[in-house]
């Protein structure tokens, strides 16, 4: 393990973050918001200084392997968290580090949840920076920082890095293509923002539209409001119901369209999966819910922004859907684990895994049938190597022990099996509230300290697809 | 799809159930129950007469191969469960069809779930007929029905059929050797059911140290005491908690053990597994439970029973266990997936897919920490082969898809999130009893038809390992 080498990374990391503030330093000295410009600015200087100290560690060597890429995206994640936290703390907007910790968490994951009881409390620059953390998760924080601060010591550590934060499937041969071409993703991720801004700007305040458009861009969920998005207009929740599928459709999709290779992206199985389940599910929930909202329109309106919220893993709530029949919360607890498309800004264990899933089921019944029967998976027409099913086998097995690992342990704050159990989803699937006594129109502060931490890399676990925070815990992967 | 060859054998499965029901007819006469006698004695007839019927059916063809045994199992516990609860509908103790096949279901698939609010209100036949269900289901009908009728039409028939009603998983090279001493392992499961008759009769009256004997044995749970277990004193439920964890333990290691292959008994892993699994729970849930219980000598026997029902799947309570904290309510639901050893009477995932699974997931974490090594996955010391990994991936998946599919299904009840959930965990895995609505003191009357229709299955799929009933639903399978 090439320790020197995560070091001088982490340190990088810790100085774009400091470099990520500023802005929100810049509304606070606006607004003369003078708590939060202190928590801001001493935050910052802690980040540059150990920013400093982290990149003056000298590196021997200079290999850096898929080990290395990994435990550097774990604790990245991890360090920006624990820094991105303290300036609610020094503010004293929010006195306790693991709150600030499990907020911070939450917002780098584009989780959502929150132990905040009233946002309308917080200064502006802080609400901004608490937004904004959603925004920057969204694509990946590192991959981010790589893109942005040119970083090129090493050409196979960006590789590594990208390949741990932003796992996703080989299928086909769109992705390696993709992967050379990050820099159109967020371009591609930037002009979809833009175009959610202006449509929301002339219905609410920019401020407000700002920080939508970063919760919704990151599939996110953090609100300005105190009602969430049940303060604003039928038409800026119709936005933000499109604007949530946008954000959760395989990004090289677009590209495709961009490219005019409109065959290829239509081809794609993830997106009509995606479409389906989406349909499906919102009439489904539109039925059962037609007599709580009066009319079948209303519920349609509520059942087409919840399922977008919940599928696209974003969060946001405009009505209380832990009131709903109960065939409607479990099919929300349901979807919550299938999430967005890969290659997109949502969570979950992806449309296509699903898919797999079903394919690999399929093989099994068939193979029980006719057991001599050699046959191959396959994905967007394309034959699928073993190894790729065997990846995708292990990584839901992984996600589901991890899942229940998670529920038992939290079951130690003895609360009730529908909190326990739908907290536990919406954390790992990074979806932000959940049902019971962590409802949409409660919090996170109903968990114990321990609770929160436990969720907290709950959330961290499922963001960066399980392997960058296992590895963290598996003393083989630091073995010479 | 060689239909003739099925009906067949199905004649001949319906008519060995006629002999089965011969002790149960015995006892009614005996006892002067007339309505159980009426109700025994016309569904033998009808039996006798469908058999009859069915196995004059000429047979063109000999072909009998995977996809039939399938068929021929899947169609034989339907059967066998909807003709098998006609004595309690003839008799009016169970009015309703649903009830009935609900109640015969759980028999036969060993779960013990049960609608009757009060067993003790039922003639003393169709007592003693719903408990022989349990020890007939727990070896599994269709061989026993094969063992006794000596049916030789075909010896490949007989190798599909012991195939599909009890799959298991190939490791090593005891299974095939265990297969063609079968009738070994009958004797094995007889001599275990009468060490615990001697044991119990000391204590209870003969009948119900029987019918005891018949759901410890076959792991079903099915009581003849409103009470349950709860009525009989400690010792008996003692002696009932060792029981019910031999019958959950692989048979072959006790054919190892008469054989004296000591070492090779004791390097069973998955044997450690479970005994390691049952120790750790019993000790936490007895320390969890520890000041409801008064004691904690009180609450270790509550919690040794308890987890030995539970892990045996057996479902038999002697306290109201969904009383107890959430920590402890939360690991009695895991444990029911996880289950009994293979090649037991117990359901399930099975312990040594358990352990498969923690194999799988630890080969992808080393994977992704080291993506060039190539790993082999082992199991009682030797390698297993990648087709037996795919085979148990793709199990273990399409349980957790039947699982949500039927959690989805099942919540049109509109019953709370933990009724349903723990109700399709304890049929799915053969348990009984689960939380809620569905908890150990009350039963499954909460269910619309629908939903014990639904639950029925639920018992079934577990019950066969999934294949066998899915085949039903699969056209393909149909096909020529």
């Amino acid at each position: 393990m090439n320790i020197a080498v995560i070091c001088r990374i982490l340190g990088l990391v810790l100085e774009v973050e400091a470099a990520f503030m500023t802005p929100a330093l810049a509304i606070g000295l606006y607004k003369g918001e003078w708590a939060g410009v202190a928590g801001l600015s001493a935050t910052m200087a802690a980040l540059l200084l150990c920013g400093l100290v982290l990149r003056r560690i000298p590196a021997k060597r200079s290999e850096f392997y898929a080990r290395e890429g990994l435990v550097t995206v774990g604790l990245s994640w991890v360090l920006l968290s624990a820094f991105g936290g303290l300036p609610f703390m020094i503010s004293g907007d929010i006195p306790s580090f693991v709150d600030c910790f499990f907020e911070t968490v939450s917002g780098f994951t584009t989780t959502g949840a929150s132990i905040v009881p009233a946002v309308e409390n917080l200064p502006m620059c802080l609400l901004y920076w608490r937004s904004f953390t959603n925004w920057l998760g969204g694509m990946g924080v590192l991959v981010f920082v790589l893109a942005v601060s040119n970083f090129t010591e090493n050409s196979g550590d960006t590789l590594y890095l990208l390949r741990a934060e932003s796992p996703g499937i080989n299928v086909g041969k769109l992705v390696p293509r993709m992967r050379k071409s990050s820099s159109i993703l967020y371009a591609i991720y930037f002009g979809l923002s833009v175009m959610e801004f202006l449509l929301l700007v002339v219905d609410m305040p920019a401020f407000d539209a700002l920080c939508t458009v970063f919760a919704t861009g990151g599939t996110g969920g953090f609100s300005v409001r105190n009602a969430g998005i049940a303060a604003y207009s039928v038409y800026a929740q119709s936005v933000i119901t499109v604007f949530m599928l946008l954000f959760s459709v395989n990004f090289s999709v677009y590209y495709l369209l961009l490219l005019r290779r409109f065959g290829a992206a239509f081809r794609n199985e993830e997106l009509w999966g995606f479409v389906g389940i989406y349909t499906f599910c919102t009439l489904v929930v539109a039925f059962d819910i037609r007599e709580l909202m009066g009319s079948f329109g209303t519920a349609l309106h509520h059942s087409a922004f919840t399922l977008s919220s919940i599928i696209s893993t974003t969060g946001f709530a405009i009505s209380d859907f832990d009131a709903w029949p109960w065939l409607s919360k479990t099919i929300l607890v349901f979807v919550m684990f299938i999430g967005a498309c890969a290659g997109s800004t949502g969570g979950g264990i992806k449309v296509v895994r699903a898919l797999f899933a079903c394919k690999i089921i399929r093989r099994g019944v068939r193979r029980a049938i006719h057991p001599q029967e050699v046959r191959m998976i396959h994905m967007d027409g394309e034959a699928v190597g073993e190894e790729t099913v065997d990846s995708v086998s292990a990584f839901l097995l992984v996600y589901v022990m991890l899942f229940v690992g998670a529920v038992l342990l939290l079951s130690l704050d003895h609360l009730d099996f529908t909190t326990t159990f739908s907290a536990v989803a919406a954390c790992l699937n990074n979806i932000g509230p959940a049902l019971g006594k962590a409802g949409p129109m409660l919090n996170y502060n109903c968990f114990s300290g321990f609770g929160k931490i436990l969720l907290s890399f709950a959330m961290l676990f499922g963001r960066l697809e399980v392997y960058p925070m296992l590895v963290l815990f598996v003393p083989a992967a630091w073995k010479k």
